[in-house]
């Protein structure tokens, strides 16, 4: 039985889901369908270099039933402002840096899930969709601003405004499950979901095998730990 | 003399001028430019049948020495969700019920200024810029959410928070000079700025000539009847 189940039922909310095939968009997938969601995913590529994670999402949406939207977008200026883009290396990162947020690293993409939302809002407002559902995490997280509480308050309130929903029905809500929970929470409830660990995708190198340093791996390695979970 | 003198100094302010070639973001070029702004001109295309317009914008940043950068989206929803991309008709709009914001009308694309301050914050984060100016206006608008104040606000907040200069640093400056002006008044402005209407496009048909029906052509005729001013 698919796990879509709502997908049947005339009255489902519906929810687009900002999915990079990563673990905690893919967690955010599956918390979604288990709050009853018919959800839609959308997989927003700008040339980051672990472009590999797509496969991961689409072969995840396929397992689910889940329709996967692909956005491909071409900003000429992140090939200069983000390690994740074009040539330059990404480095290993120091996980307490990161974590005591001293500063912004490298792999920073300016605004982008800002940009995420803001076309995640397009297809909600065009669809009719109820809510917008996304992964950031704000306490393990690797040091974006754009992953904090202090965004996502008043972008929720520029969506209401912004938007045929907001002003003339019942406003599109962001959901952010995952803002306020560590790694380790992280990965338990997605072991309580069910989430397949194993067709997930964090890497920011995307090579064939994950590289075990930059900050995604080490971020993930270290949430499994803490949980006592195995990574498969 | 180039209009865009203040490239030339290493202090000057620098702009993300979102540029449509329109009327309105022409005057707010212009605008910025008075202001010593030194200005990126940020052009999105998202499958308008009104492309035509990109070409004003190369004539009029070719003409000012002002780059510009173009973004081409592919955002499959709105071929069904808006009259201005795809197959669908654009109506002939009535004024009246246009300026009474009694509906939102079908050429409404949904999050479109969101999506557009989106890439712009990108953009400004990227190369550390100090603004972006876009040119909404809110009193002889067309009924669209996203042209509206109690959208900016919020949105400024979220910009802030969302980006590195807003946590780092000067938070990025929202501008829109055009937001509470109405046609004539924007019309009046751009004379006084020698803005080249004859140069700008708004016909939202895109045909060879403005088709001086639709809405953004009606907006247009009788922001400059009421300036007493000649559009050319």
């Amino acid at each position: 039985m698919p796990i879509n189940k709502s997908s049947k039922s005339k009255t489902a909310k519906t929810a687009v889901v900002l999915f990079s095939g990563g673990l905690d968009s893919t967690t955010c997938l599956y918390w979604a369908l288990s709050k009853g969601y018919k959800c839609m995913a959308l997989n927003v590529q700008y040339g980051q270099k672990h472009s590999r994670e797509v496969k991961s999402a689409r072969t995840i949406c396929r397992n689910l039933g889940v329709e996967l939207t692909e956005i491909k977008l071409n900003l000429p200026w992140l090939y200069q402002a983000t390690s994740l883009v074009g040539k330059g290396e990404i480095p290993d990162e120091d996980l307490n840096t990161i974590k005591n947020h001293k500063r912004i690293p490298s792999t920073y993409v300016p605004a982008r899930n800002l940009v995420f939302i803001s076309l995640a809002a397009s297809l909600a407002d065009s669809v009719n969709a109820d809510a917008i559902i996304a992964g950031p995490n704000a306490i393990d997280y690797s040091g974006y601003p754009d992953c904090r509480p202090e965004f996502y308050e008043p972008l929720y309130k520029a969506v209401k405004e912004g938007t045929r929903k907001g002003v003339t029905g019942r406003p599109i809500k962001i959901l952010t499950p995952l803002l306020k929970l560590s790694k380790a929470q992280i990965a338990k409830l997605g072991k309580k979901l069910n989430v397949p660990f194993g067709l997930t995708w964090s890497c920011y190198r995307g090579g064939k095998k994950p590289c075990g340093k930059c900050d995604a791996c080490k971020l993930r390695q270290e949430g499994f730990k803490s949980a006592g979970l195995k990574d498969e």
